[in-house]
């Protein structure tokens, strides 16, 4: 098992330098969040990680979930992981005060998730989910449910979940068939079945409270006729307390290619107590509001195991002696050269350095605006912050999870043979990535969000707010004496995506296939130019940093080498995700559907 | 689990039309090879793998392999089925009549391979691997050796392996450490350990034939001191039959990411009794020999999973009701729409037949040049068949694993949360298929072959050898009125990859490292213009057919389709590696070993 180590280096180079975190808290108000709250959150959060959770990573997936009629055990040790992490107040970070949260910025909530994980993304499922149900509380729920329900959730004392799919729905959900019937006591009745449910039911806390989205009798169809429900496990009892068992049982869990030791349940709620939060019919709604959050924090997994893959890949290449170097014996006392001296590993190696850490700094570009948008006291700025996290979120989620998978199957293949055999560690961290681009939205329906909904449907502005950032700063370092080339290379793609992006327009317009017919490709095109002009950024500041003598020497010709790696070898392939855009609808759709397979 | 159906009218439209075995057949003198033998050998293979082979797939999975004190078991009906198989006639189909073989063409063998691979890779390795072992006493063995083994593993009475792997070395042959001894009865005392051995031990034969790498006491270092072994698990007596149990254990068997029903074993040789094949220190060559039958193999698997996977995926994309298309509802009694009317959905799809198709065309191709290299009466077409076999096996191996990785993947996709999930099977067909890039020489050691062992290790003549046939071909049908405009695209990128060749040859000669630089993007490159010669061809008499009123016009406009959204989506791709191998070595190899990770 590739032995994690948070990777305090990267992160603060990005907090302190690139993004300057600490200015931006100050302008927020975030007062708490100071230098060196920050300082002790890195070194004890890398501690948590590296010590309690990293180590129940690979028996968690050995062990995997127990169902037993209802009853739904994980894996050993994770419980009282669960219970350190609580107690360590990881639980709580960036929750509200008033529930005794921390109230730190989502920020440092991200910066934390990421550790998590990396050192065990199965279990960060569990506390993952429960903030989802917090958030979803906090935002919509009445005064006397924020009251019944947030301090227990942030305490850790009860979970969460989000309960969407259904056995014949997922993306569709508009044709869900769970209902709700209102019951004299002002409760529903809630009944139906709901598949695909992670930490549904777990032996982590002593109430699991779900988030429900079912269909009231006479709710309109389609996605504006659903409404979202709380159905807790136990009922709250006049004190408080998980009281009565409620009537929401889990059927059974599901058997996964990776994150076993995540359990995914299959909940029946037969006629269970629900209590409905915001307005009826606005279920949908009430989800989409903690959908940028929860969609960059699933993007994050690519990045997660994507490092923890890169980590274990950088020291197999290191140790392992295998034939000599193409230009002559580099370790000539041993029986042969380290791996990492051929050009291919390197290939390998640098890929996944370049997205891990392109990634990393679109997490935190992206969790910057999730601060403004939170805590911006300027209306204009938060719209602005909003607009572009509605243009990013989608091209977090599928950008980085198909990266962090394509990532973390070269570090498999870095370790030749051994990468398939389980004991060494980096099959599973293939396994629990090939889920990201699936759950939580497919990179498919992200592309639809991003392209369909986002940028076309914003007549381009989404995009603007964007390629007018990218534009300034080429134009502000237009001919910079070492980092020139790259500016231009990126200030012609930006134009060009404008530009393509106009064309995709005019094209949608005659016919909404082009739409879906371009969708992927734009996604990961953009992605490759964001990615583009973050590098650049952090190359400006590893340059600066160079000239100037500061910082760590030896840390910035890593930066600078990676990036040229990126702009060299990496970005150019937005040529061919261009030429499928520009293919058009037409080669994808003339084939009818019965001659696919003959 | 996907229903397994023979793609019989695929292989039909090859053999028949596009490359016309029959002629090739009859010219070679292959005449058992007749329509009508070739015909039932299609039906009843087809029958023989859907109905016994592909019932056992997921099972084998779920199951996988016992080890208990050094006596493997294999899952419940593997035994059972290798026994049938046998019966069947199958295993000897290929083989030499003199051995109880069917003598027919290897061509014939790869076609049933397909079908074997699609329905269960786990168990295909077990015939798999005693062919290889067959190919090798055959060409190496002495008379003696070929009448003592070749019977019995022709008639699936004994199994072999062939055991390469080391601990510490995997591609590095030179490095090994097991030893062979010489006995004073001429036979050899081997001593050592192997690891990754497929088939190494099992319960479906009588007896296991292992050949084995080792060095003998004077030989030279690195891999000019390398011996083959033949080393039975149990001696032949008198009588010919398995005798006296020699000095060879299984000490553990691998638990593996994926093809869990295939043995991979430790073999442990404590003084076994070995016999020399081949002369001293040339055991690699001796391998060598069988390596083109044994990568394009290995390449196929990628093949047969990408088959598997896209039959899944299209049925699924049939069933499933989800969302309306973007033009309007195209089913509108049901709910929602079949998936396939959405255009990323059938981007998925066409993926999956552009690369399935193109990869059994590349694999018949190839075929035919193995049957000209074994049965060919003229030498110079032998040598230009050989020619083409060094220059196409490694990118058969590695394109077609590679490919068929994005394939399953895809297939997974196309899914949903249904793909993650163990009982749908086609997350199996994902881990079944990652072992392909890997194994039979990774495909980064391919990639090395192929650019400076074959191209320029041959100045460029053994790509000529290719060129100059694609060129004739685009020569031949210039301004083709429906598909001109494709040939054109062919014949410049067929021009544009003999320049690039020439460029990096040119840069290689001042530094050995750009060709590691540039080989795996090298080897993708020239894969993608490959299948696009190959996908022409199709498209050609696909067109003539229509015109001409024959076939079966569905089909052919199936080909037709599938082939223009190879040129307008897939063949672009040649785009991105092309800039990256001109990026060159340099942004690889300039940062230190100890700066990527810090």
């Amino acid at each position: 098992m590739p032995e994690y180590k948070a990777p305090l280096r990267d992160m603060r180079f990005l907090i302190d330098h690139v993004f300057d975190f600490h200015t931006q808290y100050a302008a927020l108000g975030a007062h708490d969040a100071s230098p060196d709250m920050i300082n002790a959150i890195l070194e004890e959060g890398a501690k948590f990680c590296e010590n309690v959770l990293a180590p129940l990573n690979r028996s968690g997936d050995e062990e995997g979930c127990h169902f037993d009629n209802g009853v739904v055990t994980t894996p050993a040790g994770f419980k009282d992981a669960f219970a350190q992490y609580v107690e360590g107040g990881w639980h709580g970070l960036a929750a509200d005060p008033a529930y005794g949260g921390q109230g730190l910025p989502s920020s440092l909530g991200l910066v934390i998730s990421e550790m998590v994980g990396s050192s065990n993304t199965s279990w960060g499922m569990y506390p993952g989910l429960t903030h989802g149900a917090m958030s979803a509380i906090h935002a919509h729920g009445t005064a006397e449910q924020k009251d019944t329900y947030l301090s227990k959730l942030t305490a850790g004392q009860w979970t969460g979940t989000m309960c969407l799919t259904e056995a014949h729905c997922g993306t569709d959900l508009g044709i869900i068939k769970t209902r709700a019937v209102p019951q004299a006591d002002g409760s529903y009745a809630v009944t139906g079945s709901k598949i695909f449910i992670s930490a549904g039911e777990h032996d982590m806390s002593d109430n699991i409270i779900h988030l429900v989205l079912a269909k009231l009798p006479d709710a309109p169809a389609g996605t504006k006729g659903i409404s979202l429900f709380i159905v807790p496990k136990f009922l709250p009892d006049a004190a408080g307390e998980a009281g009565e068992r409620n009537g929401v049982s889990c059927g059974s869990i599901e058997h996964k290619m990776g994150i076993k030791a995540s359990a995914t349940c299959v909940l029946n709620f037969d006629g269970a107590k629900g209590f409905l939060i915001g307005e009826p019919n606005k279920g949908l709604n009430c989800m989409f509001t903690m959908m940028n959050h929860a969609r960059l924090g699933t993007g994050m997994q690519g990045l997660c195991l994507g490092e923890a893959s890169f980590q274990g890949a950088v020291k197999y290449a290191n140790d392992r002696l295998q034939m000599r170097a193409l230009t002559g014996a580099k370790a000539p006392d041993k029986p042969a050269d380290p791996i990492i001296v051929h050009p291919d590993v390197r290939r390998m190696l640098l890929t996944m350095k370049a997205f891990n850490e392109g990634n990393r700094a679109l997490t935190y570009f992206t969790a910057q605006l999730l601060d403004v948008a939170h805590l911006g006291s300027d209306a204009e700025a938060r719209q602005e912050a909003e607009d572009l996290l509605a243009f990013l979120t989608p091209i977090c989620k599928a950008f980085m999870t198909d990266t962090g998978l394509e990532v973390t199957n070269h570090g498999m293949q870095v370790f030749g043979g051994h990468g398939f055999i389980r004991e060494w560690g980096m099959e599973q961290l293939v396994r629990d990535c090939r889920i990201a681009p699936i759950y939580e939205g497919t990179n498919g329906i992200q592309a639809l969000d991003l392209l369909g909904r986002k940028v076309l449907g914003s007549q381009g502005k989404l995009l603007r707010g964007f390629t007018r950032i990218v534009h300034k700063f080429c134009a502000a370092n237009a001919g910079h004496p070492q980092l020139g080339s790259f500016v231009a290379q990126l200030n012609e793609l930006n134009q060009q995506w404008g530009e393509l992006t106009m064309q995709v327009g005019m094209a949608a317009m005659k016919n909404p296939d082009e739409v879906g017919a371009a969708s992927v490709d734009y996604l990961m095109y953009s992605g490759y130019i964001i990615l583009g002009y973050l590098w650049l950024r952090m190359a400006l500041v590893a340059q600066a940093q160079l000239e100037a003598g500061e910082g760590d020497g030896d840390f910035c010709r890593g930066k600078l080498a990676t990036s040229e790696f990126y702009f060299k070898r990496l970005l150019p392939r937005t040529a061919a995700h261009r030429a499928a855009i520009e293919a058009g609808s037409e080669c994808l759709m003339k084939l009818p559907a019965a001659l696919f397979a003959l």
